[in-house]
């Protein structure tokens, strides 16, 4: 593929898009979201072969929120094997109102493990196994990025929880039909830990080549996971990585992904890159207005995508 | 992809699975599906290159069903283009108790095109393009199929709609929203054809494989649809094409397809070939028990999928 | 109670509320309610000793709409007694975003007779009964009214009929489930005619006041229920009668009653008296804006009330 | 009132009901529930003149459970008035698995004060009025029962904590609305402390006699509520004091009345009398088997009802 011109097009796309309007809105629900300059604007692309190409603000480290939700479910899927999906689904969520009604008629059992419900078991699951799971969760992601300085931050995590009545709802509602085993408040602890790791366009990127790369760190030369396992992550981001929105990003950009409230997104292209983007202005459907333009963008005259 | 021994994968995987207990059920609602023999079981795999591997009962017409759905869909996307997306949405569309909750909350507009809602207003769509719509979509399916006798099954259709009260219900409540431009019956009738198509194996994937084509019809040398059109049609088999079960058919096949009641699937494997299984019994979700169990095994045993 | 000055007290508060401005709207859905004068207001009260009493437009007649449902159930009750509950509920219902999802929780019973599920339902049940079920209940309303005049108006049945695809999607739902047993359609023309008839003030007090009597007829001196059918359909008035207004207008006006989108509401004070008001402005919940305030204001100054 | 045979009535049905077997099931959701014995039995009716009639194990305390929210609701409407319904409804609730979508759906504000959802609130309303809310309210119930020895029971307070994560659920999803202003845990422990009240079938009698007499104590003389408060409570006694089966208890029974998951029903004839039911064992929505049907039969037998 080293003949497609990464750099030229990701640069041309950037450009034209930074020259027009951004209709979308920071996220304010919490401050630490909305002190963050909303015009910043990254991209990181990097090989399975190795190479890389960025542009704009692709080294500043922004919250990446609900991303990191990959992070723990592969985690917990390589340490609990299938047996995983008796805990969450492997189904898209439909509508956010559809929600807890959901939750109600599959008795507790999340939909998929990149909603908040079902990253919330996954935060349970990982407790169950290990005795600091945060610690082992912080260390496999240090590994995937090959970065040992990655943190939780403790301000986001503790401004999530005092604003995180609805997260509380869920996690006890779900304890309610048995499905959380530990405490409560402990897991959504972990669980607000875990969406304030804060990472670069270019960490990123470089965390998530392993999927594109079949379970392989490029650095490292080390499995995360296996080919199949990894096959099947990327299959979940597919049907479920964009909230109520997984379809028309499949639609648009036709890559496996996955969004966070910060305005970061992150896909792969099986066998050939993983690229991040961040712009922290969101959409209606809470995905980065920018983002998901620049990517759509970018499979249409790369004319490269999985279909 | 010569290399890659599909007649003789194709061979061992279907006949272990013939061995072991089929634990499926025949669809019974209307009489016509059931009468088919339970026990047959066949495969048809056709290439972008042109060569075709089969086994078991490939030849042999069934009902094709919720199939023919990606047909019409294929049809008004061409005829429409992207403003067909104001009519039906791309996402997929959660458990199928959600159904009509969903139409309410989304005022009318079915969540993907591939569920019943969607197909019933597709077909009003092509009723408002087509004076004599059921005639042109035939037309369209017997030249994508490059068979001139494909024909709709006036009996099934009659039998669907002595028990269509749902779908009646179905299209009266889309059009107390305004989402249903014709008469509702008229509709329903087009509709009630559209779903009585009879194929074998062999057709079906001789039909679909212009989608793993770019568009492009083998025999006719002739677009059926733009490549960007084909990845967004197979972008929407992926996440929308099994009901309640698309992402687990996604994780475990990891291919765009779609299932019918009559227990056939069609997938496609985009640039590299279309494969269609038939055996009537269907899971708990509705599709085909082993035409489910060989696609997984299949893609596994390839090594091929598209993540 | 004669020493209650009912004259008094209606005409009092008739006239202070004319007064004041008027914030309903009238409903448009069919053109037929639509250009009925906006302003009209009538009262009339009959008492068990067979006094009356009335102010402003209290003989002009009007369309009933829904307050005719409580007849079809008065004539359905009386004649298949407490199997009727099979088909139908007694329980209140819920905000109208829940109609169908409840349908769907309950396989096809409606909540209660009241709303539009359960009187589609109990036309069904009269279908069955009844050769010319239409005619048995017009003869069932002349007789309880004391007045052979009244008909089906054909118009507005047939202007509700041209928009009514709610409601065909209703039967067909219901249908569905196995509880309609008659032609979805004829079953709906019926529901149609019972939504049309007309009546005034008067006639709906009249008509209305064996419900206070004990089920007794005042003019032919003849029982139209029993005693205790009369006191169970009071029950399913005051709990259902004001669809998702039905707590509000018991805890507001604390009598059992029923109102109509043409803007008429009938109450019933057990052993005392009927009263029916009409003004064609609708609030939110679609009852009466006056009529609502009328009767809360009323039962609060004759300190009168169930409770 | 004083020639109806009421002692009479009482033991006959009493009796009848004892010799047949009894379908209802004991709650055992907490241990303090299931450790009551299923066969207690007890009766006691009070009329405003004073007279006390009673039967089996009428002065057996057990525990009231949801029965104390009308005594919660009680305190907050005389607190704060009408205001009050911009924070909880006077509307019936539907069927449970409603009860998540319809808070959703009504922005945080539940249906009415007699659900969890809505007794939860109130308590939220009482601390928010009273520096040791807990305190005040059980002064008030003692002071309306005239016994001041009624305590709250830690034991089932403690019990009902340990499993309550659906009303952990609960509060945590209306406080993200913004319709708790407290914090969650101690307004959950004010809420468990509420139903963990004991009474015998003669003090809960004795308590609610003062809403059949216009809101007078009959041993203090003085009025716990007016007599227009008094009205409204027994309204939405009667429309929402039953959960799912608050319309049939209405048709059946025709009193203003509520029910607990210990087997306790009171219910009030205004201007009559109250009267209290004990038998631990549930019918299937979760009231009392016994209970229910005693007060049906008995309803019919004087003949004697608000309808």
């Amino acid at each position: 593929m080293a003949q497609v011109k990464y750099q030229e097009i990701i640069e041309e796309i950037f450009n034209e898009l930074k020259a027009k309007p951004n209709k979308g809105k920071v996220a304010t629900y919490i401050p630490e979201l909305g002190i963050v300059s909303a015009e910043k604007f990254g991209v990181y692309l990097r090989t399975v072969e190795g190479e890389s190409f960025f542009y704009g603000d692709s080294n500043v480290p922004f919250s990446i929120q609900s991303i990191a939700k990959v992070l723990s479910l592969a985690l917990a899927y390589k340490t609990d094997g299938a047996k995983l999906w008796k805990r969450v689904g492997v189904e898209p969520s439909g509508n956010p109102f559809n929600s807890l009604i959901q939750l109600e008629y599959d008795c507790g059992k999340p939909r998929n493990a990149l909603i908040n419900a079902g990253a919330i078991v996954i935060c349970d699951v990982l407790m169950s196994q290990y005795e600091d799971a945060p610690a082992v969760l912080l260390d496999f992601i240090r590994t995937a990025s090959g970065n040992s300085s990655i943190e939780y931050d403790m301000r986001i995590a503790q401004s999530e929880k005092s604003q995180g009545f609805r997260n509380m709802a869920l996690v006890n509602f779900i304890k309610s039909f048995g499905n959380i085993k530990n405490d409560s408040e402990k897991v959504l602890d972990f669980y607000f830990n875990l969406c304030s790791i804060k990472m670069s366009c270019k960490e990123l990127a470089e965390t998530f080549v392993f999927l594109a790369n079949n379970g392989r760190n490029l650095e490292l030369n080390r499995d995360i996971l296996t080919s199949s396992e990894t096959k099947r992550l990327n299959a979940i981001m597919l049907t479920c990585g964009f909230y109520d929105e997984a379809g028309d990003f499949t639609y648009k950009v036709g890559l496996p992904g996955k969004s966070g409230v910060g305005g970061g997104i992150v896909a792969v292209y099986p066998n050939n890159y993983s690229i991040a983007v961040w712009s922290p202005k969101l959409n209606k459907k809470g995905n980065s207005y920018l983002g998901m333009k620049f990517l759509e963008r970018f499979t249409s005259e790369t004319g490269l995508s999985i279909f």
